[in-house]
């Protein structure tokens, strides 16, 4: 087959380098797939092309536009993926490898497309938090908000994870309204460029929105501003040098970065050798060392074992993975492919040597070649530590590929100390159904590490493992894992906003974020059930009539509903209560007589109350008070082409103006 | 006057430097008031130190606990402060300016030991977010938690606020359960020490929770490692030391920055030079530049306004700043005191004079020497610059005292461009009653500047104005500013903390978290309401026996309570309902009737309902349904020593076992 040359994508069109091509070769044969370079690109232009031509578009979209964006692209990947698969093979990947970085990458687009619309806004700014009284009179207050980083954010990408370590990316940076400069590892940039294509294809994406490096970044950071983010996956010692770029410090570019990580399994004090724990340990272990031939950040390094166990484990691991298949990962019957080059396997194997300072070799032959000579394989290997409280390699030395190091440990605290010895680390799981080791390991250990994975009877069958980053969580970890954080849900999000305190009258902060605070003015009229979601305006009010509560409208309540609590019915009780000093209405009366006064009960847009939130009961209602409600539009979102969800802030006040209820009422109106 | 002599506080002594002794002179007669050296200190022990003694014992207490203390130490403050204000007129700084320090600083503790006991829980992990359903059988989900970094928290002040400065980073780091080394600016280091010894003097702090080094921070930072955090506060060219410090990029330690800022401060175009916003900023203007002698990170040093208003505005400043008293800070007449330091005077001096290769000195002399020769005193100086779109010096040279520069700007756009020239900034100030001006300069603005002050006729009289960091709000800025952010109320005590994805069953979560979430085990047996406080562990459960709701009961409920909703009343309207297909139970019924289900009447240890929380009605109860309830305790939280809050997790479920309502239920028992 004759090679791809690749193309970058940049200012708009697609482009080859200019000479100086570098062969990147199949991991399964060592053919040549793809020639490519980055040469006589503008590295520059293209950050400002970025910034001036796709932010500006970007930024006029609200969150829902832009999670509509994410939703067509992952269409598009799904419509065209067998291509990806394709092109994956040749990554040393297998089938299932594949899986994890084709439609776990397409599927991470799915969750915050999804989460782009039931947890952000259809606004293009974020409220982060609630309103701060700053002031007594309440006419000056203050509010955090997000809005979009105005600079371009850079990728720098790994290897192993063409896809998805792209997609994971793109996704939170698209939805929070940046534009990005994708620069994957060379050695599967063309499995980086065949999803780049597709994308591109799909025509959603604003003029500049993403564009590509299929190459070195040459001089790219020298142009890097205090608006920009670079993203950087990959290892410690890139990422020192890139953190350390003068315009990256001089400028505070906000650096994400995910490194090196010595991730720890932890198998329980409480497990035995033909516990389910212990079984599911074992599993795990080998199954994280054969994913991907052990090519993920997130794989087990490090599995530790009470040291009565020590033994056990190390035979049941022997067991499981002399029965992996290694071989073509275009075959069904392989569970295992090649690392993806040549040179990364003499690297796995120049560290494997490394460890074997503190650990012996218990399984496998790192000298050995499998399979076909010139592709890229490598045997599983484990190794085996007696003393890890005096090793260093085995906290020190991450091996990139199907290797990990078993070690005792004799007590509680010894575990959770060796677990911190990888000095930050990405994931850890624990095995144990011990509630109290459980909490005890996350006081201990939390702060080391970005996740922690906890498997045990209850929860394998439906786990996702040790080693699957999901959407929903963060993916990071603190020291040696690099300090950044990427994903959680919309918290991944944020790192591509700014943050920034608005202070002012309510009337200003309103009408900036599109959500009545009180204090803002309001407009009023007909009775607002008379109108569709389109014509009620935020700030829009209705103010009832007043209701008296009466001794025997309490007593009616009471034992309609069945609720004939003491402070209720029995005034001496009642007055013995250090809250009420004497009988109150249910709140749920006041809730319920509230509702009577501000629903306008014919047929209109309003289709159904569904929900409330943040209710206080502020000041109680004793029998001869009487109530009324202040019903304001606070915000609203267009769910359906016909139908939107309104936000009312009510506050009930009784015959003296004070509030003696205050919530948030969610109705669901036509359209 | 003898001066006094500067003593560290390092692995619990105090204990003066060993030699090279630093003098400190007064800013107002040159006099020296403290000699200071940190000379002998062993840094990396004293790192150590706070790691291992206190680190451990913080990381025990709740934060409340951590509330609690920092009460204690706002209170010894207090009774001594009168101290601190003797020593603080030597740095230069009146009365006012002295308030600002002092007791801003005493009050950040205050608002932090009270937002400690309102917004966290009174334990050791926090909670981020909700729990994030992982799985669709409900055995395995995510959950994310906050706990404290194990590391030591070390602080770099700056000179202008020694005692706010240092107290603003305390206030969220010990509630995070950090120990601290402080390292005030040298000048004006005997006041911090002051405040140190006033706080350990408490002895409510565990040994080593608080270090001092008065001098310089020797080779402090060659011991830092993962856990550790620094937040620094001065000029742009030391923190690009710092942040590139080998230790800090390789160990990732974690590093907050607030440095220079260019703040601007908008006069919006709506604005008439006898108006009331054009008034507003003329005071704010002069007042930023006097205020501190114009020494604060926050201080306006760009002031904008419509090119129409720039002579108007021209003269209205120069007729304030002309009524300015400067002299001695002890003088009850004095408005604005002495800049730090004759060397810091100088500083400033060549600072505008850099200035003036843009502008044009309108105001003052900066020649001049006012008051006492020997003090650091300088006149205001007020420069205008015509052409702020061709000039660099105004939007890049921070004159770090009583300086501002005055500028025109055409139109809205361009009023934008110039605002964001400082490149990241800490706070901007906008003088505007024109509501789309204030959303439109957020919306381009906002990602430049870590805060926003709106300032108008509505706010003016509560308003905390352009310069005044509150410890509610944010306090940082991007690019320029450092890329920092403190304070923010809770969002401060997270810098200091880990974030940690957990994953695992219910079962183990709940456990971890001490808070119930569904599918994880429950207990019961006598009436939840006849126990008391302590009594209630976490998934304590009642289940209620079923109760029908019948048509009666719906047209009873909507005639007595007057909400008589056509979804409720009228079959054929009701069918056409897209959402209901036919009458349905009121949601207030159903709240109402689900509390007569498992209210126990009798008087008991439950005093109220106080509250209910994201209450969602999921599916429709129709006529002939009948419902019961799950009520089970979800968590605790001790408000007063005989009285505590109980969050219920209330499901009500219709004769299918579908969930029809969920939600929060909160009441206050007796403990």
């Amino acid at each position: 087959m004759k090679p791809i040359i690749l193309q970058n994508y940049a200012e708009g069109r697609w482009v080859a380098g200019a000479g100086d091509l570098a062969e990147l070769r199949s991991a399964v044969n060592g053919d040549v797939v793809a020639l490519t370079s980055s040469r006589g690109l503008d590295f520059g232009a293209m950050a400002a092309y970025a910034r001036n031509v796709a932010g500006l578009k970007l930024k006029a979209m609200t969150f829902h536009d832009r999670a509509r964006m994410l939703k067509a692209l992952a269409e598009a990947l799904t419509a065209r993926k067998d291509e990806l698969y394709e092109l994956s093979y040749n990554t040393g990947a297998t089938k299932g490898d594949g899986w994890i970085d084709i439609d776990g990458g397409i599927g991470t687009f799915g969750v915050y497309q999804s989460k782009g619309r039931r947890e952000l806004p259809d606004q293009r700014i974020l409220i982060d938090g609630v309103v701060e009284a700053l002031s007594r009179g309440g006419t000056f207050q203050g509010l955090h908000v997000f809005t979009p980083r105005q600079g371009v954010a850079v990728h720098i990408n790994a290897f192993n994870f063409p896809v998805w370590g792209m997609l994971e990316k793109l996704a939170p940076t698209f939805l929070a309204g940046m534009p990005a400069i994708v620069k994957p590892a060379t050695a599967t940039a063309y499995l980086a460029e065949a999803a780049v294509r597709i994308m591109l294809d799909a025509n959603v994406l604003p003029d500049g929105a993403l564009q590509l490096i299929v190459g070195a970044a040459g001089d790219l950071f020298d142009y890097l501003g205090s608006q920009d983010v670079v993203s950087f996956t990959g290892s410690a010692e890139t990422a020192v040098k890139l953190k350390s770029h003068p315009a990256v410090v001089r400028e505070s570019v906000r650096f994400i970065a995910e490194q090196d990580s010595l991730n720890a399994s932890v198998l329980g004090p409480d497990a035995t050798p033909d516990g389910v724990e212990f079984e599911l340990f074992i599993k795990e272990v080998a199954k994280e060392m054969s994913v991907k031939a052990g090519q993920k950040c997130t794989a087990i390094r490090r599995a530790m074992v009470p040291a009565n166990l020590l033994d056990a484990a190390q035979e049941a691991l022997a067991a499981r993975l002399s029965k992996l298949t290694i071989g073509d990962p275009r075959e069904e019957a392989t569970r295992m492919g090649a690392l993806v080059s040549v040179s990364q396997r003499e690297e796995v194997r120049s560290k494997i040597a490394a460890l074997t300072a503190d650990a012996t070799i218990v399984f496998g032959d790192p000298g050995a070649t499998p399979v076909n000579e010139k592709g890229a394989f490598l045997s599983p290997v484990l190794l085996r530590c007696e003393r890890p409280n005096q090793a260093r390699a085995v906290h020190d030395v991450e091996a990139f590929g199907p290797v990990a190091t078993l070690m005792p440990y004799a007590n509680w605290a010894e575990a959770f100390k060796l677990a911190n010895r990888g000095k930050g680390s990405l994931v850890m799981s624990v095995f144990t159904y011990d509630k109290t080791f459980a909490e005890d390991i996350v006081l201990d250990c939390a702060a080391f590490h970005g996740r922690i994975a906890f498997i045990d009877r209850d929860s394998a069958k439906e786990s996702t493992g040790h080693g699957s980053p999901m959407p929903h969580m963060i993916h990071g970890g603190p020291g040696r894992a690099g300090g950044g954080e990427e994903m959680g849900g919309v918290r991944g999000v944020m790192h591509y906003m700014q943050r920034t305190a608005l202070q002012g009258s309510p009337r200003v902060l309103s009408s900036i974020t599109h959500r009545y605070m009180t204090g803002a003015p309001t407009t009023g009229g007909e009775h607002p059930f008379r109108r569709k979601f389109g014509d009620l305006p935020i700030g829009y009010q209705l103010k009832t009539k007043r209701r008296e509560i009466t001794l025997d409208d309490i007593e009616r309540f009471a034992h309609f509903t069945g609720d004939t609590f003491y402070a209720h019915m029995d005034e001496v009780a009642a007055r013995a209560n250090p809250l009420f000093g004497g009988r109150v209405a249910h709140g749920y009366l006041i809730l319920a007589f509230a509702a009577g006064l501000f629903v306008d009960p014919d047929p209109g847009p309003v289709l159904a109350n569904y929900g409330l939130d943040n209710l206080r009961f502020v000041k109680p209602v004793k029998p001869g008070d009487s109530i009324e409600v202040a019903l304001t539009v606070k915000d609203k979102t267009l769910r359906k082409p016909d139908q939107g969800e309104v936000r009312w802030d009510v506050v009930v006040t009784n015959q003296n103006g004070d509030e003696v209820a205050g919530y948030d009422l969610l109705t669901m109106n036509a359209a």
